[in-house]
């Protein structure tokens, strides 16, 4: 596999300016709203189980996060999927603490059984996702990060989905090869929501009509590089998270491409 | 129809510090609030089917929004409606994306039967709302910025609201008489939940006393003013909130008033 | 009661990394999820009745904040703290307009019965939830200031709960003795969710272990203090709030010590 051509993908993003819609968690929403502004791209964020089927056919791509979940909204994200892969619209699925309680292990199976587009989460996430989907494999006897790639490529062959493992060094596998992105700041991780605006971004590469793995990778790289700058010129979360937000309308393909580390 | 006298505008409702009862979406709530507080009104979000009819009178202006919708929430929003009309509590709709799908169409009409003080949307907004509530008169044969003026007009004439339409310019109509607000900054639509909190601003004047009329021009003067003077201290949108914030909390009588452009 | 030994309480905080369970309002959850990441402790919003019960447990302290209020969220409020005391993880309780509509009153009775660890609210909130707790006592009496100390005061004795009332100076009561914290700063009431986010500093403390005075008192010292060094560097309230991150993030033990007015 190539490294990735991001010398036009924010153009492309932009010139294409998806109507994403979002499921998504209340922690996350005006972070992921603003995120997506930031690139270019239009959020909608509709839950309601009488309104999903009628509006994820008229974005370009659903988001589904399960960061602040009930029953009621399980439903709707299943139904809104359902609506999504019916009319060719992309999806992806952020699993969010998947791992923690019974009702988000059973949301995270019966969400990957409708097969999303992508997945990304963090490595604990990742892990937990695939021995939901292929309980007895075996993806827990090896070190961390590896145990992380193992169960991402496991779950991508198991599931159809490019799934993506953000961390350190961000990760993105179709099950058979894998990109790593070297990029970001750990002042991501001081600020509630990057994840899941990462996520979202990924989203609306895809709603922009990349293919699943040029859109995580473009995804990915965009957050990351946008961190950097932003954690350059900042003096703690507020105002990163402040820079973040004007590094991601000010990034320009030349940028992106050159600092973008994709191998 | 003269020029609305601004010179007092913000002083008096910085003097009422009204208690502003919101039932807003989930993407605009803390910005909303933030909004509010640096006006000087006092926000509140209350919406519980059990507690909105307790807490409506209590308030000095009723903000409804129908950004992330659900059947619960709608039937809240009427029941919060009906008893600020009967406690003479003035309120504002403001009618996020009426058009997009069926229960959005309802929770329109339902609401704009209970005869709304002021109503607050984007041109598109305002076309759709106006094709519920007058269906078959027909507001969809002209241009676009034409065809938001005319259905505006006879949205206001149905109703009985005051209307407001934003975007380049705002406008606000009795449906007899149109004022136009030429002020704002493109940045305004690069944040996601500004109009909201326009809405939300012009629901504080409500709240002050102001006629709705003047409630309306002199909300969105406020935020237009504010997003000029925000736009020109930021490099991108994340600056341009933070300064927007500060912006409407640092904005004087004198200022408003200059730099208005009501016509 | 001589006064608390903070010249240790920051570092001893970051070292312990609690995860910090938080059922709070809409308002306040970004904003006090970014509160948590800057002191170090690791935020959790988890409010669905299904899961509650399971995640309460997993977590070192536990956060009800009843902002924006439902029936369902109150049963699942009520769940989580009957989790955390079985699980003996200490919780505090934020009565936000616990006076104000009976669906109030009753959840603050309903979780005052249930023995908080720690309360925190505001003079009319203590005032009011002390009414409810011990009704026909009377603590309406007096002058407003005096009246909200006598209320926490009743309001511990009679519930077991230390209990913080926060305003200009702000005082945490075991209904015995009374210490003072004058720290803060009126930009600090400009910007929503300030007293959620400080609650929730609080429950960090709990839950790296402080006593629940102890965890009271530097919970409120430690955003006084952060509150004082943004207000010192902002131009309004939305960049103190940004301001407010970045001074929690880089406070450190000694200028925390030295900088804390406790009484």
């Amino acid at each position: 596999m190539t490294a990735i051509d991001l010398s036009s993908a924010l153009s492309t993003l932009r010139a294409s300016a998806p109507l994403v819609h979002n499921i998504t968690n209340f922690v996350a929403m005006n972070t992921t709203a603003n995120a997506l502004l930031a690139v270019g791209a239009s959020p909608a964020m509709v839950h309601a189980i009488e309104e999903v089927a009628d509006f994820a056919p008229l974005a370009n791509a659903l988001v589904v996060n399960i960061g602040t979940l009930s029953p009621e909204w399980v439903e709707a994200m299943v139904r809104a999927a359902e609506a999504a892969n019916a009319a060719g619209v992309p999806w992806i699925l952020d699993p969010v603490a998947v791992g923690a309680t019974p009702l988000r292990r059973d949301a995270g199976r019966r969400l990957m059984a409708l097969k999303p587009t992508v997945v990304r989460g963090n490595a604990s996430e990742v892990i937990a996702l695939a021995g939901e989907v292929s309980a007895g494999k075996g993806v827990d006897s090896t070190a961390a990060s590896d145990a992380a790639l193992d169960a991402a490529a496991a779950l991508a062959r198991d599931s159809g989905a490019i799934v993506a493992v953000t961390g350190k060094i961000d990760y993105v596998t179709d099950g058979d090869r894998t990109v790593a992105i070297d990029n970001g700041d750990a002042m991501l991780t001081r600020v509630t929501a990057t994840g899941c605006a990462v996520t979202a971004l990924i989203g609306a590469y895809l709603g922009a009509g990349f293919s699943p793995l040029d859109a995580a990778v473009a995804g990915l790289a965009t957050m990351g590089v946008a961190g950097e700058i932003a954690a350059a010129g900042s003096n703690g979360p507020g105002s990163f998270q402040v820079a973040l937000f004007d590094a991601l309308a000010a990034l320009d393909d030349a940028t992106l491409a050159a600092r973008a580390h994709v191998s």
